[in-house]
């Protein structure tokens, strides 16, 4: 990977930061441990940031939209069009992740890093690198060098974003045929199985489903994807849309800030940037468990343990917004909630109960 | 149930309104279904209030504070001067709930049921039926007529947040000893066993907790709760808070407004009220998996799936404000994703086979 310098200098959660968070949520008024997960996102802010108390007041998801030559295969319910027109949406605020946004305060960052069509819409962030990649069950969906730049188009939003103020990130895709390039890199670097690796995206019927699966094994067996090298994976059966998450993950460890998974393409972006440097685990927040195969065996890959049961399998990003205002809430514990000396009414009994006897 | 006379006028959803919702879901921009729980609770909404476009703007937490007697036997971890400790400290706006009902913007209703102590604090809602239940070990834990007071308490608490406007509510309670009760109900309305049904409560340690399951046995062999007339188990084995929260549960079903079920002890009262009548269940939003154990028999045995899987146990109702923003997120995507007709971009094909395609 002598090809991305800049993975010389990713580095751990700051012990010390982490250390002094753990000492202070156990002398919150609660029982040890019973604020669960969300003691364990606070503790872990700390660690990314250095600082005790953080805050999450300047949010964005990052929605990477491409095209992908493999829908020439007919393996997407939808066609390739789709692509274009939700990224139009997107910032016309209409779609399922602009509204869940809205919602909980959050801006969208929508980047046409490969879509077919040239695009001119205010509000777009133009990377195109190239109209769609090429049919990987054919060859190559793109060169090295196009997946490095991917890569690096990512990382560098990262950057952009950090430097606009922002403290929390999440990742969204747009690509009609993005679940078949997801579960080809599933497949490629954990040999799990066609059956544990792939599902019906959008919405796939018996025959389709089949077909789809064909073309996996096909596009596995033209391009001989090398396992222990994640960007070769990438370049030959992965996406612009995904290579280009891979940055912004590799781009959250560098940068430190906290960043959100998504559904499958987006948990399958983070599998490959965790194979790449297993140090941007520590930067990643899961949010949902998404319905569509192959999700559950990317993120447990990483070791992950998603927070969110709502059976969604929308992409785009959706499931960020939900996140954020529970990664939130774990600032305000840590920042607002009373430590047992700072609660002033006589809780010296139970300070030492709770704090014994918890398991 | 005679003595609970609005039974009679409990309602099932409005099957009309859930039509009309369903229909304009599926028309929404994303392949049927990919948004799961959220289009089914914003569908349920619509049931209940009779309204396609729903808004949640004012949103309040119920925390039913009250002591139990059982603590003589030794049950909880921490002394029970702590109920009155955490009452005071929800007023204060320190702890747990507070913090995070302040984040997602909510109103914390602090209702003292059955405190030991007397308590002058402003902002406290004072319906003490009296100053802790009996040692449920021993005897009942209240009369039948008090179990009825407390649900009247809950019940009609429900009509007064419905006149002061608002349209979410959530279900908290404190109460030291409240696991042992719970636990109680649990059994005696289910026939499970001790070692479902019985957890280790705030930290309990092995000598503790095997002394708190033989104490469960005996309240259940000293009472005799009659498993078919949930009142009788309530007055038991049960506490004021329990009881005041299966009023809350069926003060939202006759007063039809949408409640959240938190955590364990929220989860049993939830059960006795869907054991008092069934359709109180259309009214309930559940939201954390809650790491006590019994709280998933209690959510099974109602049929209830959990949306958030954050390993608390901390009860207070401080799963309420998290799944409080997720219910309203559904609301968003209802009132504000664009139609596949509202969305003038040609997406036209994709309709039909996002439509139709979808599982």
């Amino acid at each position: 990977m002598g090809e991305l310098t800049f993975l010389k200098e990713l580095y751990p959660l700051y012990e010390d930061a982490v250390k002094k968070a753990r000492v202070r949520m156990d002398n919150l008024i609660k029982p040890l441990g019973s604020l669960g997960t969300l003691e364990e996102m606070a503790i872990r802010l700390s660690g990314i940031t250095g600082k005790l108390h953080n805050e999450v007041n300047k949010k964005a998801i990052v929605i990477m939209c491409s095209d992908n030559g493999v829908c020439e295969e007919g393996v997407a319910s939808a066609p390739q069009i789709v692509t274009l027109t939700q990224t139009i949406n997107f910032l016309r605020g209409i779609t399922g992740v602009a509204v869940l946004s809205k919602h909980n305060r959050c801006d969208l960052k929508v980047v046409d890093i490969g879509v077919k069509e040239d695009i001119t819409i205010s509000g777009l962030i133009t990377k195109k690198i190239r109209k769609g990649t090429w049919n990987s069950a054919k060859g190559e969906a793109m060169t090295r060098e196009e997946a490095l730049k991917a890569i690096h188009i990512g990382f560098d939003l990262v950057r952009e974003l950090k430097e606009e103020g922002y403290n929390l990130i999440g990742t969204g895709e747009m690509g009609i045929g993005n679940t078949t390039t997801s579960s080809s890199v599933l497949l490629a670097l954990t040999g799990c199985s066609i059956d544990e690796g792939v599902g019906r995206g959008a919405g796939l019927k018996d025959e389709q489903f089949f077909h789809k699966k064909e073309v996996i094994k096909k596009i596995l067996q033209v391009n001989k994807p090398v396992k222990e090298d994640p960007i070769d994976v990438l370049h030959k059966v992965g996406g612009f849309d995904i290579a280009g998450m891979v940055g912004l993950y590799l781009g959250a460890a560098y940068y430190r800030i906290p960043i959100v998974v998504d559904g499958f393409i987006s948990a399958v972006a983070a599998l490959a940037a965790y194979k790449i440097n297993p140090l941007t685990k520590d930067f990643m927040f899961p949010s949902h468990i998404s319905k569509e195969k192959g999700y559950n065996r990317a993120i447990n890959e990483i070791g992950l343990d998603p927070i969110l049961n709502l059976g969604m399998r929308l992409g785009e990003g959706s499931g960020c917004p939900l996140a954020f205002n529970i990664i939130e809430a774990a600032t305000v514990i840590m920042n607002n909630m009373a430590t047992f000396e700072e609660g002033d009414v006589d809780i010296e009994n139970y300070k030492d109960l709770w704090k014994e006897e918890a398991k």
